[in-house]
């Protein structure tokens, strides 16, 4: 028995997200039948966590136990020879036996997309939310800070009757405007929840637009209090960039 | 009269490239049936060139004629809300009557982008040419200072019947590796032959594996010869970045 660790890049547009449902396909469905045509075994995987229908990856954390004598790189090169063009293998790893993906996690950290400029993009238009109000991203900045270290952010999560506790430590926050106007925030935290940066970003918008003060937004994270948040972000902004253990 | 001047950004992947044909939809009949939408007149859209199928825009330029009272910016917005989300306007002004998107054009910028690392891109898979073989950049680079100056392009030409010289003068090249392994090639020419960047391209990435030197690159330049150079790039990694007049 081995377990192999896989890091994946995935456009999320045609999917309802990580986990498997039954209306619709999933990153995790198309891994595990793929891996089934590979070994013509039933395989497990486990993600890191979920992410929401639309939502990208470009280091999603997964692994599978598993009695082929597949080399990870040979798991690797079928994979990606037999995933659809949107899901990718960028590195197949052995490892522990102990090895999981969603409990060794230590932190993950997500970039959200913000395109802030007068005209939507043609090429970017599945990966950003396009927002043609000019941003005030010094207020952005000054109330993202607010957000870090440890915090119950209720205010901040989609109703979820699976999770113990809504605290979570952040651990770092950058809001950096790169070429073309697109405005990256990015954000790790030991842990996330439910729609949690697309609330956050949601929020972190209405700061921008000046509709209400950093100080608003840091009584909104202590209010504890979902219904005083902004309205959530599109997935289609949100990148799961990096889990680490 | 009034003579309007747009600038676009489109996502080729879906079109059989800019001038409008039978066989399936193009960005010029596309932009052409979205204005008689508007001002409920047939309006013939004059674009900087032609762009092949399935190459993309950041920056195309293109003007057409109209008697209508709409302002350059209404046209923008009108556009922008009835365009399909894979072609936007960037920019629409009025501009002087003799002005004309293709003969006024003094020069042009096109980019290739490939992505040269083990594994291809999720995200990306439809905007680069994926290169597993890693590639000897100073070398490429050495072949592609050959194209400066004035030449005759007809070894990297696609048969043209239309063209009355193969003589065209490169202005600038650009070849640097970005972040993921995105290797991307820029090159500003007074004017292009049809599938000249991709031919120039698909030579440069044999230069890049070793296959050919950059001495034998100058002397398939100097042959004339368009079955001496190597093979097209795909459409996908080519953006026509911006037209200058």
């Amino acid at each position: 028995m081995k377990n192999i660790r896989l890091i994946l890049e995935y456009d999320g547009t045609q999917y309802l997200g990580w986990q498997r449902q039954p209306q619709g396909p999933t990153i995790q469905e198309v891994l595990e039948e793929t891996l089934k045509k590979i070994i013509g075994e039933e395989i497990r995987v486990t993600g890191s966590g979920r992410t929401d229908s639309g939502v990208h990856a470009l280091g999603q954390v997964a692994n599978f136990k598993t009695d082929s004598r597949l080399t990870p790189e040979e798991f690797q090169k079928s994979l990606n020879s037999l995933l659809p063009k949107d899901i990718v293998v960028k590195e197949s790893s052995q490892v522990d036996l102990d090895f999981h993906s969603q409990f060794s996690a230590r932190s993950k950290v997500y970039i959200y997309k913000i395109l802030n400029r007068p005209y939507p993009s043609a090429l970017e238009r599945n990966r950003c939310w396009f927002m043609p109000f000019l941003l005030n991203l010094p207020a952005m900045r000054e109330a993202s800070l607010t957000l870090l270290g440890e915090h119950d952010f209720r205010s901040f999560v989609l109703s979820d009757r699976n999770v113990k506790t809504t605290v979570r430590r952040v651990l770092g926050v950058v809001l950096d405007k790169k070429s073309e106007g697109m405005v990256e925030f990015e954000i790790e935290a030991t842990g996330f929840l439910k729609a949690m940066v697309r609330s956050i970003v949601g929020t972190l918008v209405e700061v921008g637009r000046g509709k209400i003060t950093p100080e608003d937004f840091k009584a909104i994270l202590g209010s504890k209090n979902r219904t005083r948040a902004g309205p959530t972000a599109p997935a289609r902004g949100l990148f799961l960039k990096e889990v680490k253990y």
